[in-house]
């Protein structure tokens, strides 16, 4: 997600979109002014041994918005400009994203102002431990469970879940406190291609509404990342015909329908969808303007 | 205290006292970095039932400056305009206060953005226990004690205990989670007339050092509320001619010394100083030039 | 459930009904004496603050009869009438129920000396929070999991729970404490059928053994309320004819057989059975006398 | 203390007695409800290993009158006749003696239904440990600390603070969770002195107010067990002449003062102070019409 | 299993296979210096109260060898010759055999060094709640979890099951620290034919890569006791012909194919498979000789 | 203390000295079993990062030998030759230790294989870290309470106290769990010269019972670190004449009595006390022949 610095913060944006739905359900006024705001904001600032031996002071957050469905969801983020406003805003989205889909979560988020560019391994992990062994008062199972989110991925999970182990359990492993980790420590199979294959759940519940078979239909997928790619393979299993993909390089045409295994080991050995031999080379705007049944901007 | 608007905050002030002092010392710059910021800083947004069955949603901070030397020490104030920058400040002037000082405690401190005044009691109660309720996951005897500070007392520290009681310990008290509360409750014998009596402490180390014999010397105090008159009764009861005293109203005198129990009884009946039949009645300005030994401002 | 006061208290009869299944299965003197009386049984007296400022003083009882076959497991009741007595036999009672379905829970049982129509729902909701308190020293869901009894409902477990949870688990919910809850707080789907479903699973296995068609039964129900017209729905869903129903304000009869449904809507319109246009009223002395296959005293 | 079975029980007259002290202060009804009534009742109904391997089931109690100065304080008794009643009785007044004394505890008291002059040491010791795994739900340093009572000494209490440590703290001892232990375990030195001390106590501020020289004082002591034996000697170390003492067996009188140690001496031997060289037998009756300063009824 | 005393200790042994299979899959030489040895190892001396009155100290130990794949698992032995060295192979092997399965369990094990033949009901179980009270800190579902092994059962794992919950738990059970505990307090069902059933599906497997039809198959069994005699009736239950068992009596032989649920019945009534009518009495050696598919030392 | 490798074990000289000294008082034989072996005995092996990024194994044990007395009190020694059985026997030794000085602490020691003074700071701490960690299941306040001994020193026992503060109690610092700690941390002030001290108060004792004037007392030092230089001090202090003292290069003699205060300055500065100006420089030999009424082998 790009995160550009808006005349609004994101949590502005977030308020306002709440008070129209608000208007629109006619919420009353005492839920609101709860729902508005976050429970719970934290922010640590703390040290971290870098590798020549100097330390350095960061400055992280872990938001709560709200609890009374359940312990806080919601994942990390490590970038530079991580701002407490942007991880109310994300935690605020959390809580309606589970409310939607009636889990049993409430909306938490958290956040770490660094370029992990920037960092060794080593750092990486100290900068992790560290920042875990300071929101760990909000952590648990049954109180907050943080996801991998941009920049942050299985591996810093893992930290995550030994150093809470560490802290808050004698040591003993504590998988429950952390979703997206590795799934050698009890995480998720399925997870990497949930995304994609959440858009063709929604697009065959769409199917049903709009009366289209997807045994017949022209797919066209802008975006050909984990997402896109594995939306691809779901649909061409389906029957599909995926017609035209596109990367950040450009996009691929085939009014007969691509070999999306084919092009996945394409681009896999070199970078990029475009080159596939059976298939005309097209830009990434004429890739959404080709005739289709279904686009997809993953 | 008083708590203007500075154009810089009260934190941005605090940070410049540190770094000058940082400077005279040549800390080394790492310890800078940490000592700079705070450890922890919690905002917490929580309804509160009000006497007409509304609800209203009040915003509370909880600082930890630095705990290396113990647990958090330091108090919860009440005010309309409390911010998290001053809340920020007062946790590292706590530090620096109990480590000059040698006590095992690190820096902390709390507020609430509400005028007190405008809320019932029953209000009051409801405020501070949810409120404690939000914080609760940093107090404990041995991570954090809050303790009276602006528009909070005992009472309210009594709350406050019994709500970290309920939730934290099964109902069962612990008192040591908080100081400050009344005696009847474990608070300590003589915190009322403290600060008065450390002014007096202080006076006899400075005599000492000056030579003043205190049997003989002649006080001025400005102020004579808590502290004022407490200082004024020990020095009393030293032998010390307390020769003028003020309150808001004004100020008395007397050359040979006032009977400084009578004016207490006197202060207590009339609410104020002024009149008190054996001295000569002043302003608040000649008070300060009266010839005299000792000057006390309190 | 009816509470008279027998001459015999509900308890004696329990030890003597014991008694007699104790003599029928030879059981050991050591195992009766143990079974003969209840491990646990603790008393409460409690303060509540009603509605104007006044403070009353309620007694309320939790036993536990028996806990080798797990946690304690039964209701809670609130009734002006009920006895230390009357909740021990129910108590003891819970401890044969599970043990005949080899649920792994023992027997518990508990009560409040209150008639809770004469209590505002904020009455209701501070007698229910503050009897929690004084019993939560036994619940939990590995010790005690209390679920709804005579005049007590989901709502109260709601708040049975969240008292739980605030008092031992820092206020992390623990839904696991209490069945009976309402479903969006983790409360078990079909409860409310369950003894109308249950009636039904008892009549099926029934049919089998005295051969009766369930599709060609002629079914007769005394009383519509929770139990009776669930029952009546699931039998008119497998095909039976149900010819008569009742409430308290009579019965009605059709031998072609009521279309239930109907009937149902037909109650909770007009507040009974009675009038149903297509069907005969008769008195519920001519209901018990209907031909029928199966007669259901609900 | 002799156990009768009255008319009204101990429990009737212990609220009789409050209502008329309440009276007095003109105590305000709520107060009067809470105060009234106890805040916890528990019986317990649990089996005993007896030596020649059969079982048999007693029934204890532990009541908690008021805790609201601090954890429950209050003994444990043996006796055959015990009763909730008395048990409630006892607790009740122990919450007015802790308080008259300013001591930090509420009131509470145990008991079990046993003579434990028919028990063997193995079957005592199973006793205890079972009716303190049964009421170890009450204990701990905090919540509620047991001591001795009728029929129960030292080597009971270090079972009950075992039993506890074992089941609640993992096997660590945990010697604050009762008092009149063996002083080995921690046990206060002085305990079994205390009740004579105290009669000492109390005579030598009577005297201030008597204007009673106790150096020439004279003394007769009704009773010569742990509380009399030790007054006397105590008394006698003051300097008083201590001229009559008397056991179940008879009194002895020296109108010159008897040689204390050596009466002391004497009943250890013999069994008896009765027949003591250095004096007069008397009869119980014409001990407590002997001329005196003081009369001790111990 | 015979615990022979080989000239190399069984724990040489271990790390010797442990050493080749490094070198096979080429194992860089930290992990190995990690996995050559045990991470805990505990020794407990513990005194046992004997019927007698007496007292005897015993010697116990229990291993963790790795817990990186979760806690650990493993056995605990009764045998005179137990030594630390054999506890810390068995471990070891653990870990092999959970990884191999993809099981997330680490390895462990334990052991006492007594015959178990020689104690007394009474003393079995003193012997095994005091050995379970000493090594009790390294238990947990979460970080050991026990298991019958040599010269344990069931009974035992109950006892073990109690006396955690009874230390760690106050008295509350905790059925996930232990398996193999009977079936009434949540043991896993089947775990009695676990073993001859894993052999069957071994089989099974084996017959599909051998093309060996079940059916039809000829079987011999060497060994008829738990293991031997389930995988016999499962086989017969498949359709195979079991043609000949054997004991420690001697075996027999029916080219027909035996009626395994017979020749069970007739070992129950008469101790051996020896003399069963339907087949030829063989010897232990002619038995591994028959002509057969399928043979298994069981 | 010089760790020779005896033909004997440590821990059968000491389990020889106990039944000598069992034998004098008549211990009775299950007392005998019980205390010659140690209740509990872990051996841990874990890796530790080295500088080079490599890692190594490390053995090490933590013993108690007996806690009846209270929490076990033993050091931690790091030393390559450590073994399990000189580790027992000091535990045993700690045992007798704190039962003659009537301490409420039972007998407990522990160590490292591994010779310090190979590992850089780093490497000690991440060593000391880790193998507290392993320990740390039984240490505690209540359990047992480590201290400083061969190699180890209060830089080593803040390690152990703050990670056991990060593994057991959320990182709270529990400064009970060690001594020998810095005083900043709360260590004991005094702990340097206790054990000088300790010696000075023996003679103090020692001269009652011989009638030796320590005013007037000659006294001879044989070594002069912290023992020997801070008896010599408090002796000097209390007015005896230290005459001769001696260090690992040699003695010195002054038969009117050496400046104490000088001949430490002196050592300070040069590194030993021979070349002191105002002595006579002896042989180590020599020291020990000189006239004295005190000689203390320091």
């Amino acid at each position: 997600m790009a995160i550009a610095a808006p005349q609004q913060s994101l949590y502005d944006i977030a308020v306002e979109q709440f008070e129209q739905a608000a208007d629109l359900i006619g919420l009353e006024d005492e839920l609101r002014q709860i729902l508005r705001t976050c429970k719970r904001e934290l922010i640590v600032n703390f040290p971290v041994e870098m590798d020549d031996g100097s330390v350095k002071v960061f400055t992280g957050y872990r938001v709560h918005h709200n609890l009374a469905a359940g312990p806080a969801k919601g994942g990390i983020r490590y970038h530079p400009n991580v701002t407490l406003d942007e991880v109310k805003a994300l935690a605020m989205w959390m809580t309606w994203k589970c409310a939607i889909m009636g889990l049993p979560f409430g909306g938490g988020k958290g956040g770490v102002r660094v370029d992990p560019k920037l960092l060794s391994p080593g750092e990486l992990q100290n900068l992790t431990r560290r920042y875990t062994t300071e929101i760990s008062i909000l952590l648990g199972p049954h109180q907050d469970i943080p996801a991998p989110d941009v920049n942050t991925n299985p591996q810093i999970m893992a930290w995550i879940m030994d150093t809470y182990s560490m802290h808050r359990h004698g040591g003993v492993g504590v998988p429950a406190v952390v979703t997206g980790k590795p799934t050698l420590l009890g995480g998720s199979a399925g997870r990497l291609e949930a995304t994609g294959r959440g858009v063709v759940f929604a697009i065959e519940e769409a199917a049903k509404t709009y009366n289209i078979d997807l045994t017949e239909a022209r797919v066209v997928i802008q975006g050909f990342g984990n997402a896109g790619s594995t939306a691809a393979r779901l649909l061409y299993e389906l029957g599909s015909r995926v017609v035209g993909v596109s990367d950040s390089r450009g996009g691929i045409y085939n009014p007969r329908g691509l070999n999306i295994p084919a092009v996945i080991a394409y681009k896999h050995q070199t970078g990029s969808v475009v080159g596939f031999p059976e298939a005309e080379i097209i830009t990434n705007e004429q890739l959404l303007e080709l005739p289709c049944d279904i686009l997809i901007p993953a």
